[in-house]
């Protein structure tokens, strides 16, 4: 039985205990900590029958019963308290992005390294039912050589300006997740980035400095090509897509609806709109991606998604800041190699 | 050069002068001619280059320039103009139904059987891209046996109660098409028909004596079962679709739309009605029928729909009229040996 | 909290007691009964944290603490323990079908009503989002008056012809789920059922005396008309479909794959099979009937499906085997009023 | 009438021919020209009725019968050929690109400007049921202010390397259809291209200083952005696809197939593939275009698609080149102003 402690108490810490508690195998999530604890926070953590309850999260740190630690927290302290567990000899599983420094992202897997702990990223999508299928038949040859790949992932409905101005930007804060799954479905990193970005949807986001509609291209160290498309609000609802084209062939798929039902009437053939946001569309991977961490831990494997996935999308991530700030493509090692 | 005579300068005569002169090769219409040609049928004809527009069919009858007679007249016309032009010499195609009797049905067959020429009934939904290629798929034995035969058929909008009274019911007016489909794809004839039908759309169909929405189930001479639903009136537009299940599989195909554009809003995903009625869904295999029957002229081959077909098809509506009136299924023996 | 025991430790068994421990709030499972327990059960109850878990259902029966009993044990016990149950002062959830004699459904029905206690049938279709949303939308006027029904139902595999012969045959072991889904659909009772039936898929089966391909046409009691199709083998899986056609327009669902994925090669363009078995397909249906069964027993409405279901789908069952054996339209007063 | 003559016998000439001799009224194909006109074209030109078939395009020129004459000669010959056309008192519709020099381009338009006649580009996608559906629902309003375009765009089989490296590229040869696409459907012109290209399909492409595999990035003047991608080669046929994304929602396209069939088997479910080329693919618009230009002919209206289209179309390609060829950004106004 792995025993599992928390860190951070927010929207994604409690997925994560729901998920273990009612669909992870081998696990049991033994503490939670976070210093503006909520009382329901609290109350669903003992619902879920966590035994310790904490704003300080030292405690679990510091609790030799707990083998492993989900770094849940405000981005800002991923990179740190990924860190002090690891050395307190805990594995990790830290959610993205791991830090807005190279540096930092660095040290993280250096200690990493060597600790000999496991520490896995929270990129989810790569255990999504569409997408990982996708990567799959990229992955198994069926498609050829790969040689475009083309994401799309769109919000239901845009951040307040104040979020979108302290987020670190739509480079970081919403498109990481898709150069996370460009290079997981195009099997190999980036080399170079241009990005194309501006403010359509609410020009104060524009005021505040950040983008909320963009394109950015991707050269791909295998030679490929490939685009990713970000907006903050698409009216119908959560757009996310991928498409992946090789030299025999195309693997793309659709988004999710509630049902299958089509209604048709004079005013026309009607379907599902995508499903609202990603608790609804993603919840499913976010046990996936448990279930693989928790196996790792018990010995039975690597983790699926290491510290590289977590330093390349941040460096992405920063390029495309860079290419759009300086109006030109951007090589990747300009940011690694800073 | 097939030289071709056209009795009937209704909606279905223009149909097939249209289709003959702008798509069919080796083929001219050379005379139309209509009892009723109307001022617009006559210009149409000009238009289309007709040399001979007559009121009076002898004249097709007798022309000897003329190799083939297309008989689009109404129907209580169509057998004894076939024979009449089958014994003139001529090669004849023949709208559906044949006749409403029987025995009428049989002397044509034996007309056309005795003299050589070629006769075709007019069932073009068997040249249609969709359905044809579910029969070809069937055909092929790539489902396996034939198991089960599923046709939905509805009309955008009911006709008058008027119409639907004199049309000779909707098992003879409007099934009779899903009739011969249904023997299309299962590759063989029917044995025994049990029908239902009421009149849910507009009561005043049903107080003529006849039914607007019905259902009748098949069992057919292979031991396949099959079942057919009609309704006189979708709200949606001209529903046409066919199933044929097999051992090794199924194949089914969609209604056409105008388009395959979706468009995504806040309200749903809305996607093309299908097409609205015949001469938009099925104008292509107006065509292939055409082009069909001038090869088998020109001596290329068989016709592809012989009388047995133009006689099966009635023996079926018969057979499900009874089976309505006697509230019983019917074999259809009953009516063939009647 | 609602405190359940379950009898019977079968695959139905074991899919209540897992929905009820991960996903229903306010209820857990106590004890589990069955007389043939295997090993495997044993386990897995355990580690589904019951606590009594026994050969012997008596003691749930006797369980004063026990508020509601799940009746998944062998078919022809359902009637008999929901009945003690009962009487036991039990809420009881019964499997299908409650019985093949109409008698006896009457029996637990009467029982059930004296007692005042709540009972509910085990049709879960009726909650399946794809389903569920069709009638809806037919319930909810939107489609105008009902007046066509179909629903095609077809397994994956053929049972064993023993099984088959044991079954009660294919109408009431696998159609009564459509017939229930009918009536859902149409929101009212049948009145009349014509049944074909053949056995195409193993010959055996027909040997057996029972058929393992059917089509069954229905007239509800609305005026509608409707359809049902079964097959034992579907080369492709589970084929799961329902549509509704009515005066404004129609609604029909189509089957659900493991994902949206097309891949595009030469060969063609593929998508997903339909998702296997009913485990896979239905799994989120059985989680929904539970929770509304807890709701009712905590007194929160009344039971989604009740006797009168389990009462009319076997009727329906026995109304077509008549038609099958007598090959005639059979009136539901026929059986009802037996 | 209008009478027409065709310079140019080659694939698109005889498409044209075709056209209006069975499909566009109130015109006549009277002559057409071409210096190395086949016995084939001439064959099939007499066949259409065509009374002049000549060698020497000045006959058309100098035949004051003709009315309106179509460019489908060679590329480098489309600029000379409508200013002699214009000056001798023709209508022209005048195949794209019109040249790849812009100054002749201009040319063409100054001539065409002042001469009061009709000049037509024949960007023949924009009337494609598709694609023009996706248009006009942007152009309705219905998607709100337009925000992102994607167009997708591939060929099924590549060119030969020496065909490549005579056709100017693929952002001319190829990708000039999407970039006037993608003005049309943002409804403005574009500011700013950034162009990426390689050789994935073969790489005797790349030595011929081509490229086979291209993502071009567009920022359209109302502030919306862009994306195309190309490729030579889909093992799956023609695949072309537009994308439209407002503030209130989207419309996009899929891919025509030959029919709507869905075949289901143990290994799958199987559509059809996209339509195979663009004879295939997009004949109903060549008609379309055709209609159009014969009505502004006959004084009904402007050309749908004038010179502008023509010059900004190529504008992009080359802008697309400098941007590949320089590695950066490219603004339109540095082509436009050279």
């Amino acid at each position: 039985m792995v025993n599992i402690g928390i860190i951070g108490a927010g929207r994604i810490g409690k997925v994560h205990l729901k998920s273990i508690t009612y669909n992870v195998k081998n696990a049991t999530v033994k503490a939670i900590a976070d210093p503006f604890m909520s009382a329901e926070a609290e109350a669903f953590a003992k619902d879920m029958g966590v035994k310790v309850i904490t704003k300080d999260y030292k405690e679990i740190i510091n609790d030799p019963e707990i083998d492993a630690v989900l770094v849940c927290s405000s981005t800002d302290t991923h990179a740190a308290i990924s860190i002090e567990a690891i050395k307190a000899g805990k594995h990790v599983f830290c959610e993205k992005p791991v830090h807005t420094s190279i540096e930092k992202i660095k040290e993280v897997a250096r200690v990493a390294g060597e600790s000999g702990k496991k520490l896995q990223i929270g990129f989810n999508r790569r255990f999504d039912h569409n997408h990982g299928h996708v990567q799959q038949l990229a992955a198994s040859g069926k498609l050829g050589n790969i040689e475009l790949i083309k994401i799309t992932s769109r919000d239901p409905e845009p951040p307040s300006p104040e979020y979108a101005a302290s987020s670190g930007g739509l480079y970081i804060d919403m498109m990481i997740h898709d150069f996370d799954m460009a290079m997981f479905l195009a099997g190999c990193d980036v080399e170079e980035v241009y990005a194309m970005g501006t403010s359509l949807v609410d020009k104060r986001i524009g005021e505040a400095g950040d983008v909320d509609t963009a394109i950015v291209t991707l050269t791909f160290k295998n030679g490929a090509l490939g685009v990713i498309d970000n907006s903050r609000r698409a009216a119908y609802g959560y757009d996310q897509r991928v498409e992946v084209f090789g030299s025999l062939g195309m693997a793309a798929d659709e988004n999710d609806g509630d049902s299958t039902v089509r209604v048709f009437t004079a005013d026309g053939v009607v379907s599902d709109k995508p499903q609202f946001f990603f608790l609804e569309r993603y919840m499913a991977s976010f046990t996936s991606e448990m279930r693989q961490f928790v196996a790792a831990v018990r010995g039975e494997g690597e983790v699926p998604v290491g510290i590289h996935a977590g330093l390349m999308s941040v460096v992405l991530a920063k390029a495309a800041k860079k290419s759009l700030d300086e109006h030109r493509p951007v090589k990747i090692s300009e940011i690694l190699e800073a």
